[in-house]
Formats: C-alpha cells, sequence, structure tokens
C-alpha cells in the first residue's frame, strides 16, 4: 500500500538516476529509508561510470547506508523493477517494503518479493518510465550488458 | 557433474577466505573463472575490513572481474553455499556453473539455482565446513549480522 512519503522517497531515487543519466550512465537510483524515515543511504548504477558492473542503484543505496544490524521496518525506493540480484539482497538482509518507480520498460524480481513477505508498491511514475524508455532505445547494448541479456 | 579443474578453482577462493579470516572479516572466499577457465576475478567478504556489507565474496569476485559483455560459461566458485543476494547475482547475469565448497554450515540459494538452469556442483570440503564453523561459533553477532539475521 502507498505511503503518505513514498513519491517524496521517490524523488530522491529519481534524483539519483538523473544524475546518472548526466554522467553517461545507466539512469537507475535507488534510496533506503529506515522504519524512522529517515534517509540511510543513496545511490545510483555506477557501471559506466566506475567500470562496476556490481554496483546497481539498489546495491550502491545498501552499500552507502553501511554496516545496519537490522533491515527491519526500512524501506528500498527504486527508479526501476530490481533485477534478480537486487531483489535477492532485498530478501536475504529482510528489507521489510520495496517502492518501484516503474515495471513497464523491465519486470525484475518484485513478485518474487511480494511472494515471500515484502511489500511492494509500484508507482508507475511517468518520468521514470519515460527516462528509461528513452535510454533503453539509445543504449540498447549498454541496457543489455546491465541486465545480462 | 564436477570437473576437473573444480577443486583446483575451490583452493583459490579457500586462499580469498583464509585471507579473510587473518583480516579479521568473514571468511567466504570466491573466484570467477570463464569459459576458458581464465581466472576472471577474486574476492573476499569485505564487510569488516571496508565497513561495506554489499561486497560479498561473490559480488567481489564479480566486481574483479570488471565489464563483461556476457557470462556464458563461466564458473563462480564459492566456499560457502551463495546467500540469496548473490544467488541473485548468478542468475541475473547467466553465469552458468556454480561450485560450492560446501553447505553443511549455511545452505543459500543454489537450489533455486539448480531449478533455473544453473549448473550446480556442491564439494562437501572439509576444510571450507570446518573454517565456517569455527567462525559462526566464535562470531555468532557479525555472521548474523552478514547474512541478515
Amino acid at each position: 500500500m502507498e505511503r503518505q512519503f513514498d513519491r517524496a522517497w521517490l524523488a530522491t531515487a529519481l534524483e539519483e538516476a538523473r544524475a546518472g543519466l548526466v554522467e553517461g550512465g545507466v539512469p537507475v537510483g535507488a534510496a533506503l529509508y529506515g522504519a524512522d524515515g529517515a534517509l540511510l543511504g543513496r545511490g545510483r548504477n555506477r557501471r559506466v561510470q566506475d567500470g562496476d558492473p556490481s554496483t546497481h542503484a539498489e546495491t550502491a543505496a545498501f552499500r552507502a547506508a553501511g554496516r545496519q544490524r537490522s533491515y527491519r521496518g526500512t524501506t528500498m525506493v527504486t527508479t526501476l523493477s530490481p533485477c534478480w540480484y537486487c531483489s535477492g539482497l532485498v530478501r536475504q538482509f529482510g528489507i521489510s517494503r520495496v517502492v518501484v518507480g516503474e515495471s513497464v520498460t523491465f519486470h525484475g524480481g518484485h513478485d518474487w518479493l511480494a511472494e515471500h513477505g515484502v511489500e511492494v508498491v509500484v508507482l508507475d511514475d511517468p518520468e521514470c518510465v519515460a527516462m528509461m524508455r528513452e535510454f533503453v532505445a539509445r543504449n540498447p547494448e549498454l541496457w543489455g550488458e546491465d541486465i545480462g541479456e
């Protein structure tokens, strides 16, 4: 169920995605929020910027949050449906909620997460859709590389 | 099915795990080998060393391999059954084989990977089991943190 701050939190993830686009990177952004609503970490895909295929937006936000004893009550907000890698991150560490900007241009593992008790909210945000649609049309090779296809 | 080089490759992952133990870290190591048998990348869990919860052994080896256009034919060798995060990595990027040192002390997502077409070999290596068993007994809090429990 959508909550009061979800769209404001998505705006943080969108800022990260836009910054990635300007850098010539894959424009996916994410942020991890605590149970109390505090921003724990934010980040963006860094495949191009750092030559690092392991840094997807969600793993960047997770890393930026540093070591945490528990992820109970946390929310991962991401501009795009999380791939299997990032879905596995959410499941393994017990992140409670995932807020997805859009799942039109890419449908990752968010249904699997919902089946396993994660609260999933898909916002169908038109800016997220437009940004990815344009990126994929212009950079099909890079996008394929980023999702292993 | 076990192949000729699997135990030699596991030795590389074990070297990483032992180095992590000496550093006071979580002793899990991994290595990614190409279809031609070349070592593409190796690494170890760096939660303690770098304060980085996103660097599990498998993600470290994957990162060390740099950007690759395809993972077809590659083998991820890891001293311990891959958690959901690392299993998701393998599935998303189409890594073809996973060689697991042991799955006695922790049973992650390798059955799920096998169901989804990944070739999985579990070696039941006694050194891998002994190292993790001792580590978990001495560091239950740290181990719980590393797997989100």
